[in-house]
Order: C-alpha cells, then sequence, then structure tokens
C-alpha cells in the first residue's frame, strides 16, 4: 500500500471545482468573495460544505464553538490526522484564502475513497469558525476556542463590528453545535494555505514549508478630544483627536521601517467622530497591527508604539484608551513534520523554502497541543484579503499533492508519529 | 421717533423662548441639536419659523433653493434692511448658532410691531438655505445662491453625505419656493451671531464689530492604494493609502502651526476603506479645511498642501485625486456699518472689539452686492459646532439690542445708506 499510496495524485480540476463553487457563495461583483463569519453567506457555505462531508461518507460533527469536522473512519480508533482550515473571508476576500486548506481535505479524502484505500488513523478535515476575525475579534476563534488558547464564554459573548455577538449569530444561522470544544484530540495538524506573501513568487519556489508563524498583537486605541469649529479655534487650543489618530499611525509606519523586517506595522481602521469638514474631531479610534516572528522584538515594538501613542496623546491635551483585541506569541511548528513538508515536496520535484508565516493561521493554534505543520503555495503579486488573490490550478494541485503524500506517511501505521 | 427708537430695547426673554422652542426642534439627548439642512428636522424648524413671521405680519416668500424671506413693510418702497442667518445645524451643534440671526430679527420685527413703528425701508428678516455645509457642500448655498455667488443649477444638483441632492431634498420638504434668487436686492445686510471662538469671553468684550470674514479653503483628497495582508506584505512593497492620509493630516496641522495665527487648519473628516484591522488601506478619503484673513496667505498654504500631499503619494506609490468643496476668498465688511455697530455697542455701554470672523457666514455673501456687516456676541469657552454651545441670556439680549439699534439707523430716512 506504501508504493501505491506514495504515487498517489489528487485530482486537480476537481479540487478547483469545489473552490470555483464556493467561490459563489458570496462573490463580489467583478470578483472576490465577502463571506464574512457567522453571516447568512458564510451559513450558505458552511451547509455547501457540510453536504459535501456527508457526500464523500464523511461523519459531521459540529461543536460548541462552531467548528464543522468531518472524520473519515481508519482501520484503527487512534487519534485522528488532522486537516482543516477556515471559509471565512474578509470584506474584501479571495477564493482560496482558508477555503483551499478545508477543500483541500475534502480532495484527499476523495481521493482515498476512489483508490480505496484505509488508512491506519481516520483522517479529520475540518472549517473553524471566524478565522479572520474581520467580523469578530479575536482571529482564529474558532481553533483558539477548540485548542483551549482563547476562553469559550468570551468568544461567545465577543461584539462584533456590527453590534452582534457570536453566540447570538452561532444560533441565528443554526451552527452552535453539541460538540464540547476540545474533544478531537489529534495525532497531527496540517494545513495547506496559499502564502498570501510575495516571497515564494519573488524567489521562484512552488512549496513553503513553514517553520512558524509571526507573532500577532492587536490594539485599538480611542483618542477623546474637544470638538470644536474648524475656522475660529486657535491652533494652540485645540484637542483634535484625528491629528493624534494620524501621529500613532505614522508612528506605526515609523516603527516597523527602524526595525526592519520581519517587523511589520499596519493601521487598517480609522474612523473619527464626527467626521464633519469643519469639525474638530473629539473622538477617533483605530487599530494597530504588529506583528514580528520574536516575542521579545514584538514586545519592544508594542513598548513603542504604547510609549509613542501616549506622548502624542498628551501633547494635544487629549485622553486615550487602549484595548487589546488580540494577542498571540510568535509559534514554531514541529521540526519533524515540517522536514517531511520539506522532504515530500522534493519528492515530488518541487522547490522548496523553508519560511515563516506572515499571516496568522489555525494551525497555530494546534501547535501547543499537537505536531504542526503547514504548507504554502504561492499568491500572485503577493496578494490576499484582495479580490485579485490568486493561485494558479498547478500550483494548487502541487501544494495538495505534498499535503496529500504528508497525511498518508502520518496516518500510516508506524508513522513518526508512533516513535 | 428718532428718540423714542433710540430707547426701544428688544424683549430678552421673549428671544430666548424662540430660542429654547427652535432648539427643540432636532433636540440631542443630553443637550445640543441635530437639523441638518433639508432633513425633515429642518423642515419642522422651517415650517415653525414660516408660522411664526406669519404671526408677526411679515409677507413670508420661499425662494428657489429655499431660503426663507419674510418681509416688514416700511412707509416707503425704498430696498429694504435685511436681517439674517441660517437655522440649520451641523450633527452635534448647539442653539445659537443661526438661530440667533433669524429669531433676533423676529424679535425686532415684535418689537416693532408692539411699538406701533413703521420704518421708512422694509424690514426683511431671512433664513438661508445650508449654511454649514455639513449634509451638503458648499455651505453658504442658499445666500451664495441668492447673491449669484454660487451657480444656482450646480447647487440644486449638489449631492450630500447621504448621496441625496439638494433639489430633490427641497422636493421632499417642500421648501423649493418660486422666488428667483437675486430678486431681493437689500440695501444693507445685517447679521447677529454668536462667536463661535473664544476672543470676545477671553477679553472681556460684549460685543464684536466683525470686520470681515477669514478666507475658506476646502479639499477633499482621495488616495488610491494596494489592498493587501496585514501581515505578510513587507512594509517596502506597500502602497498603504491610510498612511498617506495620516501624512496629510499632520502636513495641514504643520502648516498652520508654522504660519502661525489667523492661519488654521482642520482635517475633520478621514475614512479608510476597507477599513479593517489586518487589511492594509487601499483607499482613504480625507477633508482638508483651511482658514485666513488674508488671500495670498491662503494660497500659500494651498500651495503648502497641495504640494506635501503629492510628495506624501509619491513616496508611497499611491494616487490622489483632489477635489475642491469649498472656496471663499477673505471678505471685508462695509466700514461706516462696521463702525454704526461699534458706536451702537458703545451707546448701549458695552464693551466692543473689532475682530475678523473665523468662521464663515451668510453675511459675506452679501457683501459684495450691498453694505454689510455682522454682530458678534461672546461664545462660552469659544464652544461652537458643539452641544455644549453657550451664550448668557444677557449677552444675546445685549446683542440684540445694538442690531435693533443699527437696523432703526438704517431704516430710517436720510441714513447713511441715502448719502
Amino acid at each position: 500500500m506504501t508504493t501505491m499510496s506514495g504515487n498517489l495524485r489528487i485530482d486537480g480540476a476537481r479540487l478547483m471545482d469545489r473552490l470555483a463553487a464556493l467561490g459563489t457563495i458570496g462573490a463580489l461583483p467583478g470578483g472576490g468573495v465577502k463571506r464574512l463569519a457567522l453571516t447568512d453567506e458564510d451559513k450558505v457555505g458552511r451547509d455547501r460544505l457540510v453536504s459535501w462531508m456527508r457526500d464523500l461518507g464523511l461523519s459531521v460533527e459540529v461543536d460548541v464553538i462552531g467548528n464543522i469536522i468531518g472524520t473519515r473512519a481508519g482501520s484503527s480508533d487512534a487519534a485522528p490526522i488532522l486537516l482543516g482550515s477556515h471559509i471565512d473571508t474578509v470584506a474584501t476576500g479571495g477564493l482560496y484564502d482558508g477555503a483551499l486548506g478545508v477543500l483541500a481535505g475534502l480532495e484527499i479524502v476523495e481521493t482515498l475513497n476512489d483508490a480505496g484505500i484505509t488508512t491506519h488513523r481516520p483522517i479529520a478535515v475540518a472549517a473553524f469558525t471566524n478565522e479572520e476575525g474581520a467580523r469578530f475579534a479575536p482571529d482564529m476563534m474558532g481553533s483558539g476556542a477548540q485548542t483551549g488558547a482563547l476562553p469559550l464564554d468570551d468568544m461567545l459573548r465577543a461584539k462584533g463590528i456590527d453590534g452582534t455577538r457570536v453566540g447570538e449569530e452561532l444560533d441565528r444561522i443554526g451552527y452552535r453545535g453539541d460538540l464540547p470544544v476540545g474533544a478531537i484530540r489529534p495525532a497531527a495538524f496540517l494545513e495547506l494555505h496559499i502564502e498570501q506573501g510575495p516571497v515564494l513568487e519573488a524567489e521562484g519556489y512552488a512549496i513553503g514549508a513553514v517553520e512558524g508563524v509571526q507573532g500577532i498583537s492587536w490594539t485599538e486605541f480611542t483618542i477623546e478630544g474637544v470638538s470644536n469649529h474648524a475656522g475660529t479655534t486657535p491652533m494652540a487650543m485645540r484637542h483634535d483627536a484625528g491629528v493624534v489618530a494620524a501621529e500613532i499611525a505614522l508612528l506605526a509606519r515609523r516603527i516597523a521601517t527602524e526595525a526592519g523586517p520581519p517587523q511589520v506595522a499596519t493601521v487598517g481602521s480609522i474612523m473619527v467622530e464626527p467626521n464633519l469638514v469643519n469639525v474638530v474631531p473629539d473622538k477617533a479610534v483605530l487599530t494597530v497591527d504588529l506583528r514580528h516572528t520574536d516575542e521579545r522584538d514584538l514586545q519592544r515594538a508594542e513598548r513603542r508604539l504604547h510609549e509613542g501613542a501616549q506622548a502624542a496623546v498628551e501633547a494635544e491635551g487629549c485622553a486615550m484608551a487602549a484595548r487589546s483585541l488580540a494577542r498571540f506569541e510568535p509559534v514554531r511548528f514541529d521540526t519533524r513534520l515540517v522536514d517531511l513538508v520539506a522532504e515530500n515536496a522534493a519528492g515530488l520535484g518541487l522547490g522548496v523554502k523553508r519560511m515563516p508565516s506572515g499571516a496568522g493561521h489555525d494551525a497555530q493554534m494546534f501547535a501547543p497541543i499537537c505536531p504542526t505543520a503547514m504548507v504554502f503555495v504561492p499568491s500572485r503579486h503577493g496578494l490576499s484579503h484582495n479580490v485579485h488573490e490568486y493561485t494558479a490550478p498547478d500550483q494548487i494541485e502541487a501544494g495538495a499533492n505534498v499535503l496529500l503524500t504528508t497525511v498518508l506517511q502520518l496516518a500510516g501505521e508506524g508513522s513518526i508519529l508512533d516513535r
């Protein structure tokens, strides 16, 4: 069976068909997808996924945070190999971010079904709730709750940008399941994902063997000033919340450029009130996203940000509140699994680069509880969280075959997981 | 009659009652008023004003841009003395900005009615459409169209922040009148208004004799960048529209502080898209409000702003479009009328300061077509466009009496207007 499964390949066209079909749900005019977590679009996508899982003979379970897990029985009742990612998107998302990791799992299951292969370990495919964090903070919510990194009750109470709450929306779309979080203890976790960055394309690699994930720090700053008339208030007498927000936005940029790679900093959201041409803003709310592969460097950036923001607030005579929306330390994946991914890519004749992930992924939530690794495929122009996100079919097929090969080794009897 | 009218005084309590009554229309919880131009609240306010005018025996006309003019006949058909201001407010407005100038006109009419005085010239009281520009740009729209400074058709087509158009909203609330713009050619225009700044209070004056109005320049910048993933995009490869917006906001602040008073600069509105924590903004829209009493200095500030904005856009590899939302040159009022206001204030035992207006006012639209002046009363803490806007009843009464005395002199036969 080893030789046979060693030559086994997934059906790239079939995988592309499922990606296209899921991409029609929440499709944006002119391309791209908006399928924010727990919206009606997400519900339709979930229903489609569950029906595909049932068609493939998987036993489907939904846990209390809405994670969907479809399991293919093995010849033993050993702990399963879990494959998964998410199907929620940002407001201006693409077809592949998240969906690829879930649908590649289904493709692997269908490939095994067609080949009549029964693995020693069960193989489970999961779609985790709200990985993006675009509607509800924090991101990676479903996988974080599943593995115990995030407190379930807080997550269910989390309030969205539209004022809704996770628990209420789970009930509304019918995806608050019975399976307790943590009920599934995988023997290993594997996630295939697009790089979402420019490195593989720029350097000409087909596969990224992901060694770990950058630490992520999200902070929301709320600045309170005094609204006043734009024409009659001398500059020296102003307490302009918008000016402080602008200072913090440029401070974040400076922190990243001065620290140098891999430090990145992004102000993705800025809002001022009353937001009128001729009124000095009395309130500003902005978010800062800091990421670094080294925890000490990330903490250094956080300190600079908070100290600099406080100084800007005091200089303008405003008040400020800072709130952490998300905080994840850098993660290192299992060296044996990273090696396996790299070897399998090479064995398939694919160029492979060992690299960190610049984005957060569900995989990082599993790293503390089981051997975990990720497989990256290139993103054209490095674009993602963007309607022009694109990865070529042959690149997707290559990544799915690396995943298949790795899964078969891990799911077999006497794999490195048993040593 | 001169002596008699010289001792004539308005009824401060009656004026405060009308201010309070109008202030209930669009009242905000906890104080302040939101009565944006041509909204349902504005319609109710207009209906109230018209009924007050009719009760006072004024002949009421509405022009094609929605300005409401109530005229009290004189003993001659000479050109009228026009008193007026506006009743629209910003989203977080107070009770006095605009309303005072209109209702003080009504109070003067009622005072003359009670005293049985018929003036030589008619006295007209006007409320002009959309002075604030908070819903539709440009501001001072009604008075600008009335005096020909702003093209009527463009104003009727002007699109609001909510996507509506001025002409449609005028029809909707029933205030697109028949009177052509420019039909009323006043012999003089007088406007009583709160200072909306801190100067009179800080220096202890009861009255401001306004010598002119700062020039105003409103520009909307739209910056186009590339939206991308906040974690995986190296800083050097970013085209962040939000960063450029922040640069422009701080540039505007620098331009004002470096030029020094009376230069002011305000960024009241900033919006980024997609406005998500973990997505580099691909679009930002912000407004810059520049004001100065000297046209050359104002143009210098505009040049610095556009050149600096262009440099920031190029540094980030973004694209930019700049659109002028409003542009008014500095205005000088009629020296004889300014002198008259100052003399009358002194004659009433009130401390008076000659000063420019930091805010735009309907009066500036009349300055080119007839002798024009303004009377200022103090604003507590200089606050306005703010729910805490406040001027004490005795200060309001003092300002209205200065206006009354001045109106009586100008409306009399053989006034300075006839020389």
